[in-house]
């Protein structure tokens, strides 16, 4: 019995003008990461457990694809586990190997590991897929590509805005207008959390501020009193929510609202060394949003916290990235401030494609095909091909002797401009029928006619 | 206490060097593959486990990395194979997907899978990681890259001959001289098997007869006759211990040798058409040699079956591959003949290191450093590489206010070809002084200068 095909869920299976058009977002990250400064390494797809696992939370070692281990693995297995049918307490005993959850911790594994062979700061780009074991949905995949840049070595703010200028030359290259580049920084919500007296408070406090929009500023005040954040607090803390205007003006307020918490003026000075060195130098496309609201990464960034976000295509984040003073402290080097950013390829994807800016992008189809008339003439048109070839035109030859319809219609078909006939005539004469398919026209011609003809088109 | 990082055996860290390295190679062979008519696929790394599973053989199957299910795994799990601590028995019912072990398996299913969107004959390839739980040694690691071009949907002996020359054009491209491409066909192997009596016996026959070089005419004998083969059978094919010479003269004995087999004598039909064409065609670097020997993928192949071997170094194939005439029967499409070609990137990629064939390819590094003398000096520098980098000169300031010999010692450990220097009186001048790492040469220079002389360096 013949299997029915199909992939696991939440993955996918590209075609060629899909694979095609994701090479063109690749290259041009890759071409404005190295414009930068960064370069590139690579980590393997699986890593030891222990590199991966609690350091993402609960909810992430849920998340990690774990893999068997190979041979009798059960010959090894946690016997109590075992007997108390236990999947959690048996996982470990069973498989040593999981799958990349992300490029962050793995880079930061490779940069303990060759410390010796690296010149600090190094500034690294990693673009390679990642694995999740969530829910699919809408710009959410198992297997999807992470494009990171990341420095570590320097604490400088400079990066800072060197960043956001890497977004928005990318975003504007791609075509991508109008993106959001929101920023905050760990530092004001730490003070928040001081100025609001429950640091244990503080996801609640910025999930109910994130909704102010949606359920207004009383909507805002009762959700928060209903986490038992106190009425005193948010009295401190009410300025928070008329925030509003550009960038400068919400920077005045939080200093006055910030002003007995030093880590939070401490934030409000970093992200206004960044967000005025941005405006002086200018971005093309994109805006650089101050959001207190946003929080992504708590427990992981210590300074600067960025998101993006594709203003005209309802879409998550398709981008962010922050700073964190210790990443590789966990792996035994200390020390080691880093700032990175990250681009989500696959939701990149679907926003140009929603918004049709795909067009330029050409796929990789020969230029002309040679008609296959019998054995004579198909050695003939491949000793042709095989100057094309030499000559960078992409041609192929129809590999059957098939009927002469059957044989136009896979160029119509793969849309190939040219056809090349070559019949006993041709043969003789040691020539060629060049056809133009969008054109109709045909004529015959020699090498040099021919190679000019497909290659300047 | 900070774990000492590493990473699973049989897996490998890629440098900067590396991947440019790496890449290089990829674009060769991906430009060699476009040049040839192929498009580009991808398929997901991890399958449903019943798509790979029993494709590879008893062995494949222990090699395929499986992925254990997630949440509570146990809860589904085989009872009586859990009670048995049966590993074999119970890992389909706590793993449902496997990492990719080929690439051809996937396309198979690809193709089975997108058959109406697909213009047959279907050129396609991919270049993807594949992973083998294998015993990791030179040349063979648990995650390797494999290039793979077929085409389905076509039984032409022409596409046999494009594949030999599109082996010789990517290794020449890659300066990769008398690459030797074995070239066998299945039906040959056949009808060795009827002339011998014996199809059990035609493993152990091929192996044996490899042995020739090493063990003579006479250790190849005594091996087959010890197993099991008989005089008489030894006999008939005498011959074959003797074959030498060039391929047409091994054409010619082989008719011979085939001449009561059908099958055998297509099988040298088919290898003189190529034979023949090839040659006429020529090649630039390779050589092909037939090779009766050549038994790689018995089970699987049943027209050409080739193999690449680099002669310059000791390296395992660096190629392979042949024709399969109904590989996407078992998902349910028939008469679906198909013909391919693997590269092994891992193993051509330390060919080339050994051979010092990589000192053409460049690494991305910036062309200029911006040394940084605090912040008004950083700004304009930034104000500076913002221009740099719009004229496509990759460039970088560095991060910190550090002392300038630390600047220093950073731009000549990354390699680094121009220093700009930004003091206070090139601040007022709105100039620059630029430093040639490489002759020492300092210079003041406005910007026009600067660019021209960075961009065209």
């Amino acid at each position: 019995m013949a299997q029915k095909p199909s992939i696991p869920k939440g993955t996918r299976d590209f075609s060629p003008t899909e694979v095609t058009q994701r090479n063109y977002i690749f290259n041009v990250i890759k071409e404005a990461f190295e414009n930068y400064g960064f370069q590139p390494i690579e980590t393997p797809s699986f890593e030891n457990s222990s590199t991966l696992m609690g350091k993402y939370g609960e909810e992430g070692d849920r998340l990690i694809f774990k893999i068997l281990n190979s041979g009798d693995y059960l010959s090894k297995a946690n016997e109590t586990a075992l007997n108390e049918k236990n999947s959690n307490a048996l996982t470990a005993s069973i498989s040593e190997k999981a799958l990349r959850y992300d490029l962050t911790v793995p880079f930061a594994r490779y940069v303990v590991q060759h410390q010796n062979e690296i010149e600090f700061p190094f500034k690294r780009y990693q673009m390679q897929p990642v694995w999740r074991a969530d829910r699919p949905q809408k710009g959410r995949f198992r297997e999807f590509y992470q494009c990171d840049a990341d420095v570590v070595g320097s604490t400088s703010l400079w990066q800072e805005v060197e960043f956001v200028q890497l977004y928005d030359d990318i975003f504007t290259k791609l075509g991508l207008k109008e993106t959001i580049i929101k920023i905050n920084n760990r530092k004001i919500l730490s003070g928040i959390a001081e100025v609001i007296g429950a640091s244990d408070k503080l996801i609640d406090f910025t999930v109910a501020l994130d909704k102010l929009d949606k359920i207004g500023k009383d909507g805002v005040i009762k959700e928060m009193l209903g986490k038992g954040i106190t009425e005193e607090a948010i009295k401190k803390v009410a300025p928070l929510l008329q925030l509003q205007g550009d960038n400068d003006s919400m920077l005045k307020e939080l200093k006055v609202i910030l002003k007995d918490s030093d880590q939070g003026l401490q934030g409000v000075s970093e992200l206004a060394f960044v967000i005025n060195n941005v405006a002086k130098l200018g971005l093309n496309t994109s805006s650089l949003k101050l959001d207190v609201t946003l929080a992504r990464g708590l427990n992981y960034y210590t300074g600067a916290i960025f998101e993006v976000a594709a203003a005209q295509v309802k879409m998550g984040s398709i981008g962010g990235g922050g700073r964190y003073d210790d990443l590789t402290g966990i792996f035994g080097l200390k020390n080691m401030s880093g700032i990175g950013i990250s681009f989500g390829l696959d939701r990149i994807y679907l926003v140009l494609e929603e918004l049709g800016l795909f067009q330029k992008v050409e796929l990789p189809k020969p230029k002309v095909l040679f008609i296959n008339f019998g054995e004579n003439e198909a050695f003939y048109c491949l000793e042709t091909i095989k100057k094309l070839r030499e000559n960078d035109v992409k041609s192929e030859l129809y590999p059957d002797n098939a009927k002469l319809k059957k044989q136009m219609n896979y160029a119509n078909k793969r849309d190939i401009n040219f056809v090349v006939l070559v019949g006993e005539s041709e043969l003789n004469e040691s020539k060629y029928t060049l056809k133009n398919m969008k054109s109709g026209d045909q004529s015959s011609c020699n090498f040099e006619t021919l190679l000019k003809a497909v290659k300047n088109s």
